[in-house]
């Protein structure tokens, strides 16, 4: 496993604010701080970058220079269709003006995507949905999701886009809630460069087996980016990878290996309290630590006692593979 | 609405056994005496019947007797494939004999549909998923549950076949687990005869708007039946339909009802510790209730408010209906 | 029920940020803005107010002529200490030099209620308790959790502190979680001064019936004051009150009467994204419903449903009571 | 840790019903068949045996001849107040009656200690609680809770008894919920030998830290018992042990140590599916690992790691310990 590559949303090395500390749980840092932050973690190859940047007005050659020094390359671009202009939502707006306005921001990420070579657009529609009930027209809403997304897959037919989904938060309810939920709407949608980013935490968060929903993705060709964390299951910690859930964790890993999935693992992780280099440390530790595992796992094994539906049979060889690494 | 007819499942007014409770909840009751009971709830017009029957060897004949002298027709028949012998599984079991005895079995209950001219098999099969990581291998164990559906239904086109999704219960996790998944599933199988029975209940544990999932089933043309009871979110508790969650029913029958969606309000209730009879009756006014509150709501009010996505004005003008008609 | 008298935090009032609307959900609002819309609101008499106040410099004189002017009155004084400073606990942070901080800040809030003659202060650490597995020394930080509050309690004899619990957020979770924990840690710390807000929204977040709580909390003598919303039951999502969850919500307010309990009915609402005006209107229109309701109740027959435990029958009384107040 | 002595409850080795597999998911099994299979578990000292014995009429003299041969004590005795006549409640039935009966039944269990030589009764009130809004009169419902316990606690002065809390299931909440609701209840009680039996999956159902609750518990002397086991986090799954949160367990069985409580390390495991001796040799596996784990676990450098509150540092040497002792 010496060439799986790791990978971090650059938000991981920003500070945050809640509804709370609304002075924020660290000083704030601009995109360029977080990527030479991001740059001191072991082993990590890309990152995945907000536009507009954060913390100043930068350049994408600015951008560009700082990775670079880092040794960072940019696998996905993630507008920020989530801000105070959007929070009523960004394809599903009720106003059309903010709708072309999250359009337009979306387009120049493109061009982000295009001038870093990225592999995707990353979009994450948080503030898409609804929180209370009567309070939309659930078709409508629906429609203007897959539209909105449709027509930007159609107009960048040389770019990728991936949908992240999440049951909730910021929004009570959000559209693309669900694995199944978004692979519904992909299908609709019915263009080859829209694809799914799987968080291990948020299908976690939405009562799902992330290895499950893999599986579920990579058979509809739809699984184009994955990230991981972990949480307590009712809600979006983020925490760091492997503190909660090893097992399952590593069964997301199988499900990838075992289907010849080659993507980068990359951390979805916000280090609130934490220090965020440690974090990223932490979890890649535990990614190659499960990446060994895979390989010490007795496959034929595993595969006859899952022919059998045989759980504890299954677990205890998968938990000498993955413990036995560490 | 003096049209509108009201169902239940017979197992409303049987009696129960849990794991604790292991001598049961009550006296056991044979479906015949069942039905004797569900003619005494006032307006109850059809009845959703388990096969094989319960409580002791009763001809078709036998049960269409009693159904008659209570004034009750079948809206559709439940073959029992969660019962022991399917306890992995009964389309997803790993041993294939038993695959085909569930196949056995409902192709049984095909004739029983006939026999009622009932509307529909109802599909539920609490038993297929998973409980633990690394148990089964997804991709294997969806397809097993794809071909199973489809077979029966490419066999009996002259039937129509539902599916009931719920997260979990029995299984840890159930394979049809949720609106979306199931969508996606009746759409790969792609015959005219499968749809969706949508259980309010189920939608609410799953994290779901049942008004929501309801748009979504009948605007792929698949919401073949449903029902109602309540729960506190986080486990299918079949409580009395209207207790806890009033405003949440109005608003999916609303949806019903705007897209003159016409068929049965049926009840799903599990009366464990209460009278099934005087359970069903006040569900039953809960209905009229709000079969009440839909005449009176303001259409045009609302959907002014759903465009501008106004959650207090719609959910003002929502409460107004629903409680003015108490 | 003309007499009874409602409140809100002033934060009802205020825009909000989030860890992905970090430009904020509206404009940045100070105390005194905050003041004038609770102002607009029909029939609110008192606020509670976060120390030190938002927005700008202002002295309790000036808070004062702000609240006069809208006839507003102080019901009590809510210290942050959950911001920057206190990220890791107030009460309970490793850093000795930032409990005392915390302990100063809440000193500087004895004096604002003091000088507004509030009712008390109230102690809400959101940022006391853990992430992580393994994180703390949990009878470490419980000892400092029970020990910052004592010791203020006995500093100011002549003020009431109430805590408000909940399980989390900001922190993962919350060392004040519960009812419960947090009347055992009141009992152990032995102080009459010392009492519960009970948050209706906390509690059904927390699994508990807020009746049940209130029941409990003034059993024990220590109900000192109450806030309500509305959320789905796995967040606090301080949504409009009467919004979802009615009848559960009228209980509480049904055991508060049947305790002669006379306190004040105050809101903690975030309407993020509503109007806040329009909203707390919304919620004491609700209020004033339920408390008609309860003027309607038939409380002996309640009683007499109670005592034989008969849910149907109990239901019906409430629903027939509340529903028929609107 | 060569002393350590692990336990399970008897129901282990039965099968089980619920309300779907009503005939079971498996063969019925009686009390001596159970104890039989208990003996072939390796390294299992004790059980807990429910009263009345299961499947058939036996004597003390019959049971103590089977435990003999497989060379197993009793532990506890857990009588069946949770059975048809206990549905609305045993401590606190509506009818006097009823209590009375619990009463007498718990007595007899009592007896049962005495003859085996057993730790303590085990009071497990699954039924008793509610279901719905406006149910019950929730201070006369604890009060009743108090009293049953209270007056049997009195009167066996000689025996202890543990409470076995859990927040639902049977009943839709359980009077005793939770940790510190059950604790505040014992204190009122005020007698010596009234404890708690702290569930691991209880607690984490509840939203809990075990390791949190069981350092409240041991600072107020009322630990008397555990049990171990795993679940989703929504429910009482009872999976076997370590399969879904490995360091949660450990840090529960890491402050056990920690405070020297040297009791029996039990299994509260239902193996609906599963081969009941397998899955109980699975857990006790995972038991001997993390007590592999304990001697091997950096106690100085956690306890300066959690002073710091030092997520990220403490979780490394926590996961250091455990999975190397794999």
């Amino acid at each position: 496993m010496s060439t799986q590559r790791f990978g971090a949303g650059i938000w991981h090395f920003a500070t945050y604010v809640d509804r709370y500390a609304t002075d924020g749980y660290g000083e704030p840092r601009s995109v360029i701080e977080a990527i030479d932050l991001a740059g001191k973690v072991r082993d990590l190859s890309v990152v995945d970058i907000n536009y507009p940047f954060f913390g100043g007005d930068f350049t994408n050659e600015e951008i560009k220079a700082a990775l670079d020094r880092n040794k960072l390359g940019v696998i996905g671009v993630t507008p920020e269709i989530y801000t105070r202009e959007f929070r009523k939502g960004a394809f599903t707006n009720p106003d059309p003006g903010i709708r072309r306005r999250a359009h337009k921001l979306i387009s120049e990420a493109c061009d982000v995507v295009r001038f870093f070579k990225a592999d995707y657009v990353k979009l994450w529609p948080g503030q898409d949905g609804w929180d209370y009930p009567f309070q939309v027209d659930h078709g409508a809403l629906w429609k203007h999701s897959l539209d909105g997304v449709g027509q930007l897959a159609s107009e960048n037919p040389d770019l990728k886009f991936v949908i992240e989904y999440k049951p909730r938060e910021p929004r009570v309810h959000m559209s693309f809630d669900s694995l199944s939920r978004t692979l519904l709407g992909i299908e609709k949608i019915g263009l080859p460069n829209v694809g799914i980013l799987l968080d291990f935490g948020h299908a976690l968060f939405g009562g799902e087996s992330a290895a499950d929903s893999a599986q579920m993705a990579i058979d509809y060709g739809r699984l184009f980016g994955m990230d991981v964390n972990d949480n307590f299951r009712s809600w979006d910690d983020d925490l760091v990878a492997g503190s909660l859930h090893p097992i399952e964790l590593f069964e997301f890993f199988y499900v990838l290996r075992k289907n010849k999935w080659a993507g980068v693992w990359q951390l979805d992780q916000f280090p609130f309290r934490e220090d965020s280099v440690e974090t990223a440390n932490h979890a890649i530790d535990f990614l190659k630590a499960a990446a060994r595992g895979l390989d010490a796992l007795d496959i034929d094994a595993l595969k006859e006692a899952q022919a059998r539906h045989d759980a504890i049979g299954a677990l205890k060889i998968a938990q000498k593979a993955l413990f036995g690494a560490f």
